[in-house]
């Protein structure tokens, strides 16, 4: 059962940043060289992606994300005793497998801007973007198997694994955005896919590169897995409430996708006058979503900055956003439990719980 | 060198079907078994890809393609001495990695026919297209890591390689539809990359499966690759000449789409009037393309069958149709060649010099 939820942690932020930085320094050069083996133009269409290159081809000095996974995977060598360099291919092999979900995502979802900048389909097409995400894929298992040792192929295992989760995920994801009624259960499973496995796989795959056994790596998947759903309750948040100077993102950014995300699903399973309206909203935009012609004007892209604050408004009186936020705070508190149940040095201990406070406070 | 072509081969005709079949029948239900992992609605949208339901969820008959690669994998582990049994799962991974191709080639080609049927993006939309073809990417890994053994390890570095090179083929065979001049020895480069990487991946995989070394691996993979390239050049043949109601594609197909196939690089290579008429007509739809506003009729789709057969007739009279049949046959001779470098069963021997005999000869 989860643990009761408590206030805001107070985050050690310099810690966190040195942390998110070493992550950065220390694999980045690794992920480069892996990405300077594409063949042209996906070597110039993944630069850019990562932010090394602007549309233009000239450099760059882009946001490439939070890079908390790169983090996450280095402390996994240190949590089985061996060194954090131990950890890089784990933390390249994450990195791309993640960018490789940006990339086919945001073309399927249609979204148009990630880390303030145009998406990859916006601006290089939509072929490039399917290749360019299937070329980082097969990138992330060569770099591990060339490693050609045993633990490189139960590390491999367990990406592929966290993948196919991923993919899952994303499936259900899209198929929720079809359906009038998601419960929160299975929100809370396709979370745990999209973004749950992914995380849990930067938390082990550094231990099993540096020769931790299954029961070890198992348990340091439990903190990653709840530290994702966190990571995911927060998003959800900033997804409706977020600021878009802050997360890159349109405004109303998961509203305009019709995504069936947490604080929707908390509103629409919580009864009230609120909850009833909300539902009655969504039905109708549903249906005319369904009888507008795939390419006409229309629809939800059609909305209002005001519709979209209406339905907002509607989802907190419900009281989707509080749940969602006490839910992060549930997930971070299971997370931190789990670290409990592994032998570890304390310092490496510490940075864990610092990092998974940090997830559950940003702002982006 | 290559060697100097011959006529074509007399084909074992029932000795190749009873290959096929037999590839086919061993190698099914494991992937069936395979695609029923796949969360809903993707193991749908699979088992509509494979031929096995129709659009409307209803069991289908339908054409799953040639399996000449799960018939080679079964015959890689014979040549390694085990057991053709040991080359299913490396059957099941190809054939997955494979199918993972066409789904996002068709998708990012545009291609609305294959095996006599509509192409995934057509039915069910172009997010399934790319959302399942990365699931049975990663299910391709999953299925031979989870045999949990130092040569699945191997096998999947293998076939990771393959899948990283059949990825730089798609995207020069993109970038050379909008060149002008693309020479016939980047032309074969694509083709090894696209076609001969995952067929030498299918002869390698199953001997690697089945204990082999390195250097008996490399040398099956040199035949697959030549056969790969003689394959291509058969299909290349055939997306201009072929018979839509055999290769269950549009006609002029490759013409449709600008592909630089061997044809036509081999006809603007080779000088003389029909060659200097072909590329001023190709030079002149280019610029019809570029002219063109994305999305408005006009331009190559709006060809007439008569200029389509204008552009066949001046690539045959250039001698392109005539240099890939050459081709298809050099490229034959050197697989069968490379036959002699492995110490293998006589039997074994002789049914993959039979499936390459089948490759030049096929009409589909």
């Amino acid at each position: 059962m989860p643990t009761a939820p408590s206030a805001n942690p107070a985050v050690d932020t310099a810690a966190v940043t040195a942390l998110l930085e070493r992550g950065r320094t220390m694999s980045t050069p690794v992920l480069r060289a892996a990405v300077d083996r594409l063949a042209p133009p996906m070597d110039t269409v993944a630069a850019y992606h990562f932010g090394w290159i602007d549309a233009h081809g000239r450099p760059a000095d882009g946001d490439g994300g939070k890079a908390v996974r790169p983090a996450l995977a280095l402390l996994s060598a240190e949590a089985a005793g061996a060194a954090p360099e131990v950890g890089i291919p784990g933390a390249v092999a994450v990195e791309l497998v993640h960018n490789f979900s940006l990339l086919h995502d945001d073309l399927m979802d249609g979204d148009e801007q990630r880390r303030h900048r145009d998406t990859v389909w916006k601006v290089h097409g939509p072929a490039q973007a399917i290749l360019v995400g299937d070329a980082l894929f097969a990138l992330a298992n060569e770099i591990l198997l060339e490693l050609g040792t045993v633990e490189a192929g139960r590390a491999t295992r367990r990406l592929t694994t966290a993948t196919r989760k991923l993919i899952d995920g994303q499936a259900q994801d899209i198929s929720y955005e079809h359906r009038e009624r998601v419960t929160v259960e299975e929100c809370l499973e396709m979370e745990g896919n999209k973004t749950g496995a992914l995380l849990a796989c930067a938390v082990s795959i550094g231990a099993v590169l540096g020769g931790a056994d299954d029961r070890t790596a198992d348990t340091l998947e439990a903190y990653g897995y709840h530290l994702g759903l966190a990571f995911q309750a927060v998003d959800d948040l900033l997804g409706i409430w977020g600021d878009p100077e802050a997360t890159g993102k349109q405004t109303w950014s998961d509203l305009r996708q019709r995504k069936k995300s947490l604080p929707v699903v908390a509103a629409l399973a919580a009864g009230g006058p609120a909850s009833r309206r909300l539902g009655e909203l969504l039905a109708a935009d549903a249906k005319a979503d369904t009888d507008e012609r795939p390419g006409a004007a229309g629809g939800v892209d059609a909305f209002s900055e005001e519709e979209f604050a209406t339905r907002a408004a509607l989802i907190e009186e419900a009281g989707g956003r509080d749940w969602t936020s006490q839910e992060a705070r549930r997930q971070h508190a299971v997370a931190v439990a789990a670290l409990d149940r592994v032998d570890m040095p304390e310092h490496v201990r510490a940075q864990l719980v610092a990092l998974a406070d940090f997830v559950v406070v940003r702002k982006r």
